[in-house]
Formats: C-alpha cells, structure tokens, sequence
C-alpha cells in the first residue's frame, strides 16, 4: 500500500442515474478525490434476491472511475439488511430486554445464526469478485458498529457459551458474581441468563459481563469477514470506521483484527475540538499507528437539533487537524447530498441537485496545498509522551453502575486531557495493558477495577521510573465489578503508599476545597479522605470535618513515582497539577491561547508541527524551532499570526 | 334547517334519575337552551347487548324535551365501546407499534372488521329509528375523532391496499419513497408494512404515507355511517365535533362528508384567545361555510394541570367569540356536572348536584340579548381578504421528519396570524388547493413540500394578480417528502425569482438579525440565505459570514407579486412587513389594543362587526362606522370603551 | 419478651467465611449490640434446591452467637427468590399492565399459586425447626413489602373474586363504580378485568379498588406466614420492615396481624429530619405501641444520586431520635458492608474490609449511655395530644386520579405537621377510624372521601367536645372516589356547617391570599370558596373576584368544635392558626429553635424528654421542668446549650 495522505469521499453510484457518472468523476479530480469508499449501505443492489448477485453496477461504475485514477474501499453492507432478509428472518433484527423484536439503524443480531449465513456467502462472493481488482485497495467492514444488546435465543445461548469458555465452571461464575447477594445461587447454567427485563433482579456483574460479550459478539462478526476476505484478498487492507465517542464497543479488540482503524469525524460548528482531538488520539494509540477518518463531515449532520452553516475554512480546517492527529487518509461524507428519508439535510460535497457547495472548493484548495508535501508527511507519525488509560471494561462497569448521578468518567478523562492541550502535550489514549515503557507520565483517571494484568503492567511501568497518576474513585473493584476484600484501594494501596479512609459524593450544589501549593481550589463530585503510608502529603482539605486530611499524595516507589489524586472537578487544579509534574520531567510545553491546537508528526528526519486556529479571530502563536511553512511556502519563526479558521504547518 | 343561531347542551338523561328530567327541562328552558346533543357516549345503554337494542329510554326523554320545544342532535356513540364488545373482539382497541394490544379513551382500530360490523348495524337501527321524528334535527358522528395509529393485522392489509391504490406498482412505491436509501428495496407487497417497532429502520416517507392512510381510514369511518344515515334520513344533517388544534386528521376531508363542521372549544382562562379564534378560523374555512362550536367549555377542564376559575362574564365572551368568527351553533359542554371516574370537576351549566353554576346566568344573558338580532345575524357570514395555508400534510412530513428540535410549524404560523389579528384583519386558514381568487394576500408558511396541484393553484393566483408570502424552509421537497432534484425552492424558484442557496437553524441560544426599510430585525431558528434572480431584495443579513446576503424577497410574476421570506421568528417583522403589504393593497387594517378581537359577519345588506376585551380592564376601541349597538341597542361612532370581558356588537 | 430496648444489626453470615464468625461476634458484643437479624435474604442457602432445606449453617451460627447472649430475629425470606423458582415458574414474578413479566426487587406476584406453595412449605419448616430455639425472640416476615401491580392470571382471578365479595352483586359494581360514564357497563363478571394497558379506558374506581386489592393480597401473604408460625411458636414475636414514606400498603392492616410494627429508617445527612420523625409518629400509631426500627442507616444509602459522608454524631443522633419518638428496638442496617451488585457502598458498622467504621463507635458510645436508664425508659411510651389523619384510602384515591399536578396531598400533611412540631407539639399520625376520645385536637387535610364509618366516628369525636380541622378538598366524594350527588363538603356541610361554593386550583406561578386576626397570608394551590351557615368566618380572600368571601370557618357542633381551612400552601398560617388553637386547648407548647426537635417518653412515674438538635453549631433549649440529665448524669432546668449533632434526655 502507497504511503500518501489519501483523500477521497464516500460515493453511492447506485442513487444516481448512470449519465451523471462521468460529471461527478470529472468533478473528483478536480477537487483531488483519489478514493472512494462504495457499495457499504448497498445490500439490496448487490443481492436484489435471496442468492441472486449483480455486481455489474459496481463493476461498471469501478472500471469508468478506475480509468480515471479513482482507487476504492468497498464495503460489507451489512447495516442494512433488505426487507426480503427480515422478511423470511424477521429475528435477525434485534431482540429487546423485554423480548421484542425491536429495530432501529444497525440494530442486527450479531448472533443470528440465518444473518451470519447470509453475511459469509455475500463476503465471500465478493471479496471472489473484488480480489484481483487492482483499483479496489481495501474493505470497510460493516458500518459504525454497536455493541446491540439482543436477548434472542441464539444470544442467550451465545451469552451462556461465552460464560462458560470465562469460568468454566458454575461454581467460579456463582464466586465470581457474588450470587450469594440477594440469594441468586445458579444451580445450572440452565438458570443462567441475560440481564433481560423478565428476571428478577439484575446482577451488575452479570451486567458487565453481557457487555463484554456484547462487545466480543461484534469483534467476532467483523473478525469472521476479515478472515473470509484475506483468504481471497490478502493484499487489500480491512478496516473499520468506528463511532465517535462510542464506549460500548472495545476499539482495541477491533483494531487487533484490522489493518489499520478508523472512525468517523462529525465536529460541532461551535464545538471546541477537544473531544475531537481526544478521539483523534485515541483511535491512532488503539493500533499505535496511522488511522483513517472514514467519513469526515463536511455538511450538515443529520441527527441534530440545529445545524449551523460551516463558516469557510471550517472543513479546511478540521481537515488537517484530522492529519495533524495522525490520519493518512480522509474520506469526505459524501460526494453529494442524499435525497431521501432520514438525511436529507445538506451533507455532500455537492449539494443535492449536484452543484458545488462551499467546501467543494475547500478540500480542491487543501489538496493543492498537500500536494507540495503531504509524500514525506505520510512517513511521520504522531508521538506522545503521555498516555492517559481509557479503559473498556473500566466505562462498561460504570455503565452497569454508576452509583452517582453526577460522577462522570468522561469528564473526568476530560479534565486531564484539557490540562495537557492547554500545555500543548499530546497524550495518546491508550489500553492499560499496552506497554507504558515509552512515556514519561501515565494517567490513570478512575481505575476503580484493577485486574491483575493492568496491576502488573503498571506496577512495572513505575518500578522501571514511570510516574503515575491514579484519579480518585480507583482500586475500589475486583475485575467482576465486585468490591475487594481488602482496604482501598487494594492492590494500589502500595503503589501509592495510602489507604483510603472514607470517601463522600457531593451533589452538584455543594463543593469542598484543597490546599495546594499554597493556593485554594474548590473540589466536587468524589472526595477521596487519604490516609497516607509511605506517601506525602501534597494537598488537603479545607472544610467539613476531615479539613486537614489528605486528598492528593505523592510516594516514591521503586525507581519511580505515583501521584493518587483524591479529588475531581477542577480544571484548574488539574492544570497547575499536571504542569508542575510535567516541569519537572523535562516534557516541553507551554500555555497555549486559547483556541489553538498544537501537535507533530515526526519521523527521523523531519518534524511537522501543526497550528490549528479554532478562533475566528486571527490568533499569535510561538513557533519555537526555525521552521518552514508548508503552505505559504516560507520561512518562519518567533511569533506568527494564524488567520481565523486557518492552519500553520511548520516544517523542522 | 331553519336559519338561526342554535344554543344548546349536552346531556345524557341516561346518567340521571328519570324523576329530574322534567326539572332539568324546565331550567334548559329558562336558560334559553333549545338544542340538545343525546347519545354520543351511549352504547352501553343504546345497546347493553350484542343484538339486543333498547331505544326507550331516549325515546321517553326526546318526547318528553320535545314537548318543550327542544330539538336534538345524536350522537353515534363509537368514541367508547362498552364491555361486551371487547370481552368478544379485544381486537378492536388499538394495537400498538409493538405489536401491543393497547387501549386509551377512543383508541379503537377504524379497520377492524368487527367493529365495524357493530358499527354498521347500530347505526342503521339508529337512522331508521330516529329518521322521522322531527324533533331530531342531525347528527354527530362519533365523537373527536382522532387518527388512531394501528398496527393491527387489518391496518396492515388496509395499510397495503391504500399503497396499492395511490402507486399501482411496486416500482412506483421503491421509486416514490427513495427505498435505495440504506437497501429498503420491497421485491414482493408482502414485504410491505407499517413502520412497527420490529422494522430495521423506518423511511419518513413511509411514516408519512401511513398517516395519510390513517387519516383516510378515520375519513371512511365517518363516510360510511352518514351514508347510512342518508340513506334514511337525508333530511337531517349530520356533523362531527373535531378536537382543537389537532393535526392528525386532515378536517378538509371530514368536512367534505359533512353537511357541516364543527369542533370542540376549550379555551384557557389565562390565554390570549389566539389558538381558538386561529381554530374558527380554520374550521369556517374548511367547508367555507358557518361551522358549530359543538362542545363549548363552560366550567373547569378535566385534563389540565390546574384550573383557574371562570372569572364572571368569560362564558358569555368566548360565546361571542364563537359567533363573531362564524359559529352558527354552541353546545355548552355539558348540562350538569360530571360523577364518575376522570371527569369529575365542575364541567357543567348546573353543579354535580343539580344546582346552577354562575355560567348558567350567563348564558341565560346571552340568548336574551341574541334574541334582539339573531335572526337577521344567522343569514350573515365571516368574509375574510387573507387566506393562510394550514395544510395537513405539510404539517404530517413535519411531523414524520421535523429534522431541527425547534423548528415550530405551529408557531411559524403563529406569528403570522398574529400579525394579522393585531391589525383587524381576519385570515382564512385554508387548503392550499383551495380557490385562492377572492383573496387579496395568500400566505404559505413553510411549505416544504409542493406537489403539482398546489403548485398550478398558486401559479395561476398569482399570474392573474395575487400577492403571495412564502415562509422559510419552503419548496425543498415533493409531495413524498423527498429532497427535489432541482435547486431549492424547485418548482417555486421561477415564482420566487430566485433560488435558496444555503441556510442554516440555529438553536435557542443563537440569532441573527437582517434588515428591512432601514430598522433592524431579530431572526431566530430558520435562515434561508438566498440568491435574486428576477426578485428584488427587500431585507439583507447583518451578521455572520452571510452579512448583506438576501433574506427577504419581492418579484413580480405575471400580474401577481410573491414574496419569499427566508427568516423566522421575528413577531415585530411580520407585523410591519404584513402592514406594507397589507396597506399597499389598501385592505383596511388599524392597530388594535392588547385584549381586543374584531372580526365582522356580513352579508348582502348588513354588517356586524364584534369588538371582544379579553382584558380584565375597560380597554377603548374606535369605531369607524357610524353603526348601532345591538346589545345596549344605541347608536355608537368613534371612541367606545368595553367593560373587561365585555363585548360590543355594531351593527352597520 | 423481656422490656427494654433493644439494640441490634442486620447480619449475612452466610456472606462471610466461617473463620470470621467468631470476630465478628466479639466486636458486635463490644459496641453493645445485641440482636441480629438473620437469613431474611437467603432462600438460595435455606432450601438450595426444590425441597432440599439447609439450615446446618445457620444453627451453626446461632449456636455458636448465642453463647456469646445474642439474640436473633429470623427474616423469612421471600423477597428474594433463587433461580431454580424462577426458572420452574417464571410467573412468579410480577405481570405489568402490558401482560409483561417484569421483575424488579422485590417483584414477587402475591396470588401466585406456585409461589404460596413454596413460601408456605418454607415458612413451616423454619418455624418448626426454630420454634423452640431459646436465642430466637422473634421473625420478621418478608422484608420491605410492596403493593405490587400484578396482572396475572391468578391476580384477574383473584381481583374478581375480592370484588365480588365487596359487592356482592354486578349491579352494585357498576352502580358505585358509575360505569354508565363512557358506556362501559359490565354485563357478566367476566367482563371484570384488572385496569390492564389492553382495556380502552380504566375508571378510577376500578384503579382505586385495585390498589385496594393490592394491598390486602400483601396483607394476606404477611397473615398467612404469621399463622403458620404462630401455630408452631406462639411465644415469639412476629414484625415487618416497612418501607419508609411509602403509601401503598395499609400500614393499619400491616400493624393488625403482627405483634409490633416496624419499619427502615434512612434519614438523609443533609435532610430536616421531619420525614423520619412523622413516619415515627405514624408507625407507632398504627398500633398504638412501640414500634422498633428494624434498618437504621448508619452508612451510605445504595440508591442515592449522592452520598455525602455522616459527620461525626449523626448516627447516634438519628438513633437517640428513633427512641424518643417511640421505638423499642433498633437494628442497624447492616453489621459488616456488602460487596457485591448494586450495594457496595460502605453500608456497615464494619467496612467491607472488616474493620471498623465511625459509626461503630458511635454506637458502642450510645450503648454505654442508654445502659443507665434503658430499664425505665422501656417501660415508657410517647403520648400525643394531637391526631392527624393519615388515609391510605384516601391517598390511593389521589393516586388514581391527582387532578391536578401541583396538588401535594403529603405536603399538605407536612404543611400541619411542621407547625406542630415547630411549637413542640407532638401528633399521633393515624387511621381516621380509630378511637379518637384521647385527642384534643384532630387534624384531618384534604378528606375528599368521606366513608359512613368515619364521618360516624368524627361526628360522635365533635359531639363530646373535640377540635377538627378539615383542610380544602375535602368532603367531595365517596368512597369509591366517585362525586357525591348532594353539594359539597357532602357529610361534612352540617359539621362544618357551610357549604363549598366553588373552588380554584392555582397554578405554581399564580397565588391568591387571606386575611386572618388581621394579618395578610398568600395562599396557594387549592382554594375553596365557602358559604358559611352555621359557622362564622375567620378568614376572608383578598384578590380576585371574589374577594371578601370565605376561606376559614369555624363552627361549633354539639360539644365541640369544627375548623374548615379552605386553603393551602402557607406554612405561616398554618402555624399562627394552629397556635391559636393549640392554646385555647391549653395544650403546653412553646416555639422551639429551628432543627431542635422535642418528644417525650412517659409512664405513670417518670417522664423522659428528648431534645434532639440536628444543628451542626450549639443551641440553647429552656428545659421547662427541673430535671436531670441522664447523658451527662447532672441536673439541668431552664437554659441548657446542646451541642451541634447532639442530644440531651432529661428524666423529670
């Protein structure tokens, strides 16, 4: 596979008569569309009929647009199932907790045993036809998966199977759940069951649980098309385009089965970018190289309850933060704006009745622009010197119980990742079990599990001097999502030389405060009482009556050090916190105006470091290194003017 | 049927001691009270078993009220269905789109084969009962009547046929409804269905379709029994009393089977009185003829939150307000108050114990004064120079895909009306395919869809002079709710001279403003930012990257002038825009006080014209006329001051 | 049973290795506890398989605790059961209105046929096996019951069968019910269904009379697992754990079958406390004896939004409150904290790790002090000069059918009951048909229904010389919540001796207000308009149009005396109002400190008065008789300053 930055778009030849074809591929190359992402909604066109194919569409429309440089990613169109599948199998779509059939976009059974065997033999027949195709590059397994919560019989069967290959016998999974709360004892794994709405009560283990093998069942449904695929195709890539901010799904394991990930970028107008920049990060650290943006919005998203106008330069934009964070490659969603049903708001390059719209001519201009380095850029990667974890089993546990209305993991990862942007340090977000050895600070926000894996790795992590950060609300569960029988936080309590005394959940009206360094900030949500061990003291609170314990510490441990931050909710702290920990390290950072995104792509030879201005006001930046702007084509250094909405990329 | 203004009640004689009948009689009597509605919630009584009718009760008290002078008005008592009938056919309540059997006040199935049976035959002993008794002098049929969403297996076959008989083919359905959308391809009719809960995804186009069928099922519902009753008694009329402002069942069909409409009016204490004088305006409208008020509120609502007492002289205001706006009927709901289950507040003329409430006294004012004029009033009718379009299935596609949460069909028109209203001038609510000649200014509030019909009837209104206003978010779609292929407006942009180029919905917390004859507007939700062709621009944008682009237009097409208003939500815009045009047509207008209704009944020789305080206070109002007040029967000119609640009727 | 109190905690020993039991029993004898509840959650370990029974591991236990002189309370354990029911029947969990199993804690049919064969086979085998078993005192019979709406079969069945022996006949059903209204007029019994979501309408009759239903079918299930054991082991007690605030199960029919009620308190730290002190006041009126509190909190609640943490003294405040409203036992709630499914918050005396919390000293604190005087103070009780009804007839009528959505039946109550206890004046909170002969003044808010039983009883309660207050809405319906026919207060008219003109029912944002001894109150949400007879007038209204008419009246009947408050809302008024009444009586009060609450414990000999100060600062209290200070063992009269959380009992 070439190493370019590919840019493209996503492209239904089927909704278009075929005279239009040769005017939307002229129109490709015009504005540097070299890829096109086809046929992954097109079930009933590639088989109108129960075993009837016709890919002639296809092929005819890939032999025009191949004759004109286009390249393809096809896709397995197995979000839409036909209405003659439902039809003849109506349980391939979902079954609810309450034991309904109940649809909705995507929601099949993974499990389905009639599905599966319609999956495989359309896969196989097309990966048959498709293999020696030289323009078709690679595969978009399915679309924007979800883990579907389905209680039909073959998942119940499914679900029982999954337990049994975890704890092989009933008495480990009564142990392991703590069945004996309650008095729900198992007898037979005839008794087990999903979490469906006609039990009586519902163990938050069997919960977690369910959502792991939730998860496990859809891993496997992209996994069986991956291997049908390479048996045929081994030389066109496989990936996926994930959901955004979608915690139900473990991109890990998805990322384990492809060749490269990638997600799907749909940006607020008036959003700030972080959650962007954040999955950005996540999604290239789940596989730890380049990922893709698979559909990158370039309209008007459809399932919103308003929709501002993108202000010029917005997909410029957005596009090269895409790059900026480790993409090499970009398909815009889509060539030109749907007409029907559900999404018939402006989304398309074009707009519905074929014409230009404004970012048309946006991405013609950022392909120009790449067009004069993007050859060495897609030989650079990303690097990060943080990782924070960002814990699959970790979100679901807190799924199956939060306990606290207003705890929220997401902003709780999200108040350190701020921190960082604000500094300009890149964080990779990453497994707890992926090796830790090459950063400097790990941040671990929330580890209320630990398993004995993660324990070990980080316990190595810090032996071998790596500093850890551990948030409050950690090492309070067993791996089942049970509480240990141990002192809190468990296993941690060496690693960072306290014990946790007794902790409060404040409602949103009330707050608490610490001293650190000398200064006061308010504390919410979840305090931590410390009892420290070996550990220092860093801050402590100021009110109620555990004014004066501990509530951040710090403890030497092997040859490196763990912070346990016993507090959440200010963004303030979290800043001066991380920059003083950040300082002494040595990690070069510097607080960034507000708005301004910086990050790099470096290989041996060659740093690219991008500016991203989110004002809309033109904003001053320092550029540290001499350098050389790419784009206007000169040199540059000291402080430099970033346009609104504009992008600064320096070469060094 | 005799030309007058026809007070009455309802009454159920089967809920009270047959001893009380004659006392209650004599009170209707001195309240001026000459019509009755009997029977509509009756089954149980009109046939307390299958097959087994009992008419004597009624029979007994007709007689006895007739003797009295009182006619009648019956009700086929379909709205509740008693016990025996679902013990035999559950099926005829409602089934959910779960596949739920699922009952609420009115919600039987209008395909059920069963009901209909019953439906048939007790309405055919009923006709051929009553045809030839003169004190009956029509009927209602059933009781607000809703369009009950059914998922049964008669809704699915009718659901089936009804596609059938608007497509032909099968090709024309996939082709219609954009079903190359997500793979939704129908092979074969069988695997066509309502849009239930077990379906994959659900196209909007197909949610729109299966509220046409609704509507029309609910439309056969009502057709089938006045052919029944015709049949018999074509002598008396027959009528339906349509909820207030609900959108679900197109009342231009019901009203087309009716002799004439009428509806149910439940004024708030505490409202402005815009939604119930909008209602008679529609209602007048859609037979363009006197329509009845068949339930008027008089006491406390039963299905609000809470209930403000009737301040004195409230009953006899909304009365009036019922006649200024065309009402040639009122039905006070009901005679004497409710005991049973959900309907237990004071909702009667009398108290639950049979003794008079102060409406009572109220009414008895008003057919006292009435009867100075109501003769010569009756042969009157509401004339009107401005129509707005109020069309179902505009509202139903936005009701099936209102794509932006606050985009509000209802308020949009709203403004409008209220425009129009603050000024004096009364406004039609119509069809759009309705014969638009005799009005001066046709407004179209959003109207996204345009199917051909509609738009030959406003091409050939404005080529021979009409003036007509077009809102925001219009001609985007055709008549399936689809996205046209042809630049937006479509089919309006030749009209319109000019094309919609963007636009964006803004949320609450966003705005923009555009100016118009050098002052500056507020506009919220919907901007349309357009591009003139033949059409002079009239007001621009102030704000944002579409600063001085085109927000309200004016083109002159053949002898006619249309306007197309690419914003929303600025109530002072549409008054002093309407105002231009309105004074430019020279249709008199004058700006009214807070609290004051005008509207005039007229006909070939006189005029009354209505002056309504809803304020509490004494509010002055000018009369332009030299005329007569009917009321206090004196002549009166220039300025009148009304009483709070009070009402000055001019006759000139 | 031995007179004392009784101090104890709610334990698992099954939970716990064995090797554990002897500490844990150690620490339980240090901090002075001395009864545990046992097995009420542990079907799965009693009878692990169908028929098979193991209670080795709790004689064990027993065996080896009551060496030590603990003394047990066994819970029968049916609010949980183990799989292998569930997975025989299915149906023994609950049926929702959709004809759904749908468990739920707790969910358990009650008609179960299957079910009842269990709990009946289980209960005989406990009860013969423990019956002669010294350490066991007592059983608690189910836990934390529920009215739960079941639509089963068996529950049709059985709804049908309790109806028609209320009624007797169809005729009388359809007679009270009033199902003329909306033709739903039973023809056969068969036609008689529980109020399912498959019904067209439901009558709130029909729903009254089921939760009626509900209740007793509870009633029933305690009853017949009472006289299994009672046959078995007459000598030991048999109680229940009533929910808290928890208005769906007769508490009065509860009390009835049960030696002594009991219920779980969990006071909210951040809470006023008046919730917990009227349900004290209530429980211990439902059988006019010690009651015990058989969960006290003593850590976090599982089911908050937040848990903020007990500060020091809370515990033994919240203990010290239970007893000086009237409890004779208390169990904490639990001994050791849980770690397992939705409870894993820190719920024990003990932490889940098995060492002790702060509230464990607390207690072992509180133990000490009441050794001193828990002999005598167990021979007292608490006496209440003052009754205030609380109806659960009355409240399942408001349940059915609340009217109007800011009607507060419970804060109306409250509303009463502040004012009271902010004067120190302690209320019986009891069934209006008990003996009323002991109170001075009897409180009766919102009686919308009056039954013959109660009206005789209030009646013959004034006629010898009592005060009644009636609050608005009431005497408007009977007692099958149907409007009676005569005008309103119905019974009540000659009582009070004026009838209810009409009635407003404000919004939140509208107010109207009175004017009583010359003082101006805003009153709020209902207000009824009175026309006074016999009685005289006490309070007028201000606004509106009728202002200047009746709101309080006064009417003296036979000996004594009626008070119809036709209004709500105004916490100030209703203290004033009651003052004045309070002292006319001569009943002692004196307005206390805001958070210090007072009851006392009396016999013939010796008065124990509890000043409880929920104040987290020191606050002085005027002890009105000299006294001593059993805590502090001193004397103490006239200004005493408690401390922030603290108490102080002083024995005169």
């Amino acid at each position: 596979m070439e190493k370019k930055i590919y840019i493209g778009a996503g492209y239904y030849p089927e909704h278009w008569p075929r005279e239009r074809w040769p005017k939307d591929i002229a129109m490709m190359k015009e504005a540097g569309i070299k890829v096109l992402r086809l046929a992954e909604l097109s079930w009933s066109f590639l088989e109108p009929r129960d075993g009837e194919f016709d890919f002639s569409w296809l092929d005819d429309f890939i032999e025009l647009a191949s004759k004109e440089g286009l390249q393809f990613i096809l896709g397995t169109p197995f979000e839409a199932s036909p209405p003659w599948v439902r039809h003849q199998h109506p349980e391939v779509v979902r079954t609810d907790r309450f034991g309904r059939i109940h649809g909705e976009r995507g929601m099949h059974c993974k499990n389905n045993k009639a599905l599966i065997f319609y999956i495989d033999r359309l896969v196989n027949k097309m990966a048959t036809h498709y293999a020696n195709n030289d323009a078709v590059i690679g595969w978009q397994i399915d679309n924007e998966l979800r883990n579907v919560e389905c209680y039909c019989q073959d998942c119940r069967e499914g679900f029982v199977k999954w337990l049994q290959e975890r704890y092989g016998t009933l008495d480990k999974l009564n142990e392991t759940w703590g069945t004996k709360f309650w008095s729900q004892v198992y007898n037979s794994w005839e008794e087990v069951t999903p979490p469906s709405a006609d039990q009586l009560t519902i163990s938050i283990s069997q919960k977690l649980d369910f959502t792991r093998f939730g998860s496990d069942s859809t891993v496997e449904h992209i996994s069986r098309q991956v291997d049908i695929i390479k048996k045929h195709a081994p030389h066109q890539f496989v990936t996926h385009n994930m959901l955004g901010w979608y915690e139900r799904l473990n991109s890990y394991d998805v990322a384990d089965k492809l060749d490269f990930i990638g997600w799907d970028c749909y940006p607020s107008v008036d959003g700030d970018n972080h959650i962007e920049t954040l999955l950005h990060d996540h999604y290239r650290s789940a596989k730890h190289k380049g990922h893709w943006v698979l559909e990158q919005k370039n309209g008007y998203f459809n399932y919103s309850d308003y929709n501002l106008a993108n202000e010029p330069g917005l997909v410029r934009l957005w596009s090269y933060q895409d790059i900026a964070r480790g993409a090499d490659g970009i398909l815009y969603y889509r060539w030109r704006s749907n007409r029907y049903s559900n999404e018939q708001n402006p989304n398309g390059l074009l707009r519905h009745d074929g014409s230009p719209r404004r970012p048309y001519y946006e991405v013609q201009q950022m392909t120009k622009e790449l067009a004069k380095f993007e050859d060495e850029l897609a030989t650079t990667t990303v690097e990060a010197p943080v990782a924070i974890f960002y814990d699959f089993d970790q979100m679901w546990a807190f799924d199956a119980h939060k306990q606290y209305r207003n705890f929220d993991h997401r902003g709780h990862i999200l108040t350190y990742y701020r921190a960082l942007t604000k500094m300009g340090v890149t964080a990779d977000l990453v497994n707890p079990t992926t090796d830790l050895s090459k950063y400097k600070v790990v941040i671990a926000p929330s580890m209320a599990m630990v398993s004995d894996e993660i324990y070990e790795n980080i316990k190595s992590y810090v032996e071998n001097g790596g500093s850890l950060i551990i948030g409050a609300r950690s090492g309070m569960k067993d791996w089942a999502n049970v509480t240990i029988e141990e002192p809190w936080p468990g296993k941690l309590a060496e690693l960072a030389g306290l014990i946790i005394d007794e902790f409060e959940v404040l409602p949103d009206r009330y707050a608490n405060s610490i001293f650190y360094n000398g200064k006061e900030y308010p504390v919410k949500v979840w305090l931590d009482m410390l009892e420290t061990n070996t550990a220092e003291s860093l801050a402590t609170y100021k009110q109620k009556f555990y004014a004066g314990r501990t509530a951040v510490a710090k403890n030497q441990y092997g040859n490196g050090t763990v912070y346990y931050v016993g507090v959440m909710g200010s963004d303030e702290f979290a800043s001066d916190f991380l920059t003083d920990i950040v300082n002494e390290l040595g990690i070069p950072n510097g607080t960034l105006p507000k708005g301004i995104f910086v990050s790099s792509r470096v290989n041996e030879n060659v740093r690219y470091t991008f500016y991203i201005n989110i004002n809309r006001e033109p904003t001053a930046v320092t550029v540290q290194e001499n350098g050389f702007d790419v784009i206007k084509e000169k040199n540059v250094s000291g402080e430099v003017i970033i346009d609104g909405l504009d992008v600064l990329i320096v070469k060094s």
